[in-house]
């Protein structure tokens, strides 16, 4: 399943990208909603916020009737030169559809830095609102990659009132990826209606848990966004009603939670220079918050990522990584688990474990971490990867 | 100078390293006060804390008369075995020299999670009190290094009521360091006597802005400690009198701040891998914790480290990092300069710079980089170092 009705998908090499940039065949997408539609979207806690952000926060108060997405440049920190040439995009882009520029979604992902070539959007837009149909949808989720090494995207079917309905998404993004919102860039589309108050709540649920939840190398954008595009519950009467805590309600939340799982766990593995997917459970702290801290103070130690490399189990990368996490713990409490073997009792490190049974533990290439704080009665999850020679490569030569 | 009256130091191999590792010749070292000395220490604020820190955070209220210190095993997370093993090597010195168990200081860095070897520490104790003299201070500084690639001493020289007295010191530790206390081993002394209490605010003031304001890797380990030794001032009334905020106080400050500066620069210097130094200084900032704050999550950035090790400008990824800092600023009002060069002004990336420009501001070895926030009146500087695949390699293989 991968199109929705009433959803057009096209992309298109506009230049922004350098020409034979990591084989890239896209580097400008469109989506064209033919019924308009709401959007429930979480951005960037970054306090410096790139243009199109600022743009799309403001707009998805309002019906939107596309999205347009460049890679290869964040359009962020160009000052007043970036908001008008995110508006000057949008603007292209209504001109085209006819409708107005407020209701148009813009996101930009890639350099930090560097003035966007809006001319070179603006002048493929014809031809991406031509080729725009149903079935672009992969064009237009490789056409928001940028150190990516695959697509990612995820769908579920859903059966509402015996109606079938679908929900899409695709994200990108694998470095500078890190919990302080949305952590990259995600979009979701339905074609079941719900009301915006409905969709706020279950999207930023879905995010907390999915997208929040992954960090590869804890560096936050400027750029974060997460939407999730629906229907306007109230154009129609005929389409399934779906009421906080009824079936419905859990029915599309359980598909939405899905689809945002599945596009969180594609950018933790694809996580730059990653082999490695970490799965981080702090189960029994004092609070869910703690649980998520704790976690992710693990999941961001460069000593642990590394470690994990390595297949060199050293418990005690751990266990400093558990104590430095900011909340209350019983110190001499904390079991750990790698799969379903205990290697940390009451805080003692097992003695017991062989060279071999210890580097076997670490070889599998999804390694399960499980802490028992022993104290409270909340758990939390967060993804992760390792941190390989690979990442230092890709990041420390970006741009050239 | 690097010799301090009534204060011997020795260094041996006992066998807790691996026999070849790295080339180290020594695996413990002593320390001997002939006259019994107070200490003023921070010890780590993980909360999985090493069995030595207990017991020397314990031992720092009495008057000490040797610090006993091992490399290669950190003795943490040994459970009660640690605290065992711990007050086995306190006892076997204090017999040694004659005095209390609780008037030893001891200290251990490396591996966690296995268990000392305290017997190996034990039968070498006569040799090393046997062997302790003045001139053992270097012997002392290489026997408590790990991964660092050299031994870091400083020394300084002060004239204090016209009579010559010094403060020397050592510390270790290049990676598994940032900033939560004191952040690895430091052991600083003097022959100056000082009372207990000045010296307490002394120590901590200028551990805040050395060895707390140096990171690596943004991990906290679990036996970072920083003590001070100083004879105690009521045991010779002849002695300098140095009272909070006068000349002498400041003179004595001074030299240590210089020394606890000097030790703290070489830990950056020294990070594991690291090729560059980078100074990282927050001006302007609302308060100076805050600016401490926006610092050191610049030099934790992953992503800002590699970019330094590519010598590759990449702006965004600086004003990325800013921009998640939790603490209060103007987010369009912030400069930064490399160097003497401006490169960001008003939260815009300037876009004059050439190719070689850029690649000229990142080739020094060392980097000077200061973020105007314009918003208030205080400033912090933090020390890091670069990210480079070399990190991921010792890392990746520490144990083995």
């Amino acid at each position: 399943m991968e199109k929705i009705n009433n959803l057009l998908f096209s992309a298109k090499y506009c230049g922004i990208k350098k020409e034979a940039e990591k084989g890239r065949r896209f580097d400008v997408g469109l989506a064209v909603f033919k019924i308009p539609t709401r959007v429930s979207a979480v951005f960037t806690k970054n306090k410096i916020k790139a243009a199109p952000v600022v743009i799309s926060k403001n707009n998805s108060r309002n019906l939107i009737n596309a999205i347009i997405v460049n890679s290869g440049n964040a359009n962020a920190c160009n000052g007043e030169y970036g908001i008008l040439d995110a508006v000057r995009v949008t603007e292209a882009v209504s001109k085209e559809i006819g409708v107005e520029k407020d209701n148009i979604f813009v996101c930009s992902t890639g350099v930090i830095g560097e003035r966007l070539k809006a001319e070179f959007i603006e002048s493929i837009i014809p031809e991406l609102v031509e080729s725009a149909d149903e079935s672009g949808f992969n064009d237009f989720a490789e056409s928001i990659m940028t150190t990516d090494t695959f697509t990612k995207t995820a769908s579920a079917d859903i059966l509402l009132d015996g109606k079938k309905y679908g929900i899409i998404g695709t994200s990108k993004g694998s470095g500078m990826i890190m919990p302080n919102m949305a952590t990259m860039l995600a979009f979701i589309f339905t074609d079941i209606p719900i009301e915006r108050r409905l969709a706020d709540i279950m999207f930023k649920e879905c995010v907390d848990v999915s997208f929040n939840s992954v960090t590869v190398d804890g560096d936050t954008s400027t750029n974060d966004t997460a939407a999730f595009f629906y229907p306007d519950a109230p154009q129609a009467l005929k389409w399934p009603s779906i009421k906080q805590c009824d079936a419905n309600y859990d029915i599309v939340k359980k598909a939405l939670l899905y689809v945002c799982m599945e596009l969180a766990k594609m950018i933790a593995v694809d996580g730059e220079g990653a082999t490695k997917l970490i799965k981080i459970t702090v189960e029994n702290a004092y609070t869910e918050e703690g649980a998520k801290k704790t976690a992710l103070i693990v999941a961001n130690s460069p000593l642990f990522k590394t470690m994990i490399t390595g297949e060199d189990l050293n418990l005690g990368r751990i266990m400093a990584a558990i104590g430095r996490s900011p909340v209350r713990m019983r110190p001499d409490k904390i079991d750990v688990y790698i799969g379903d073997r205990i290697v940390v009792e009451n805080s003692v490190i097992s003695g017991e474990l062989s060279e071999t049974e210890e580097r076997a533990l670490l070889s599998p290439v999804e390694i399960d971490l499980k802490i028992d704080l022993n104290c409270g009665k909340s758990s939390r999850t967060v993804l992760t990867c390792n941190l390989t020679k690979e990442y230092i490569d890709i990041n420390a030569s970006y741009r050239s």
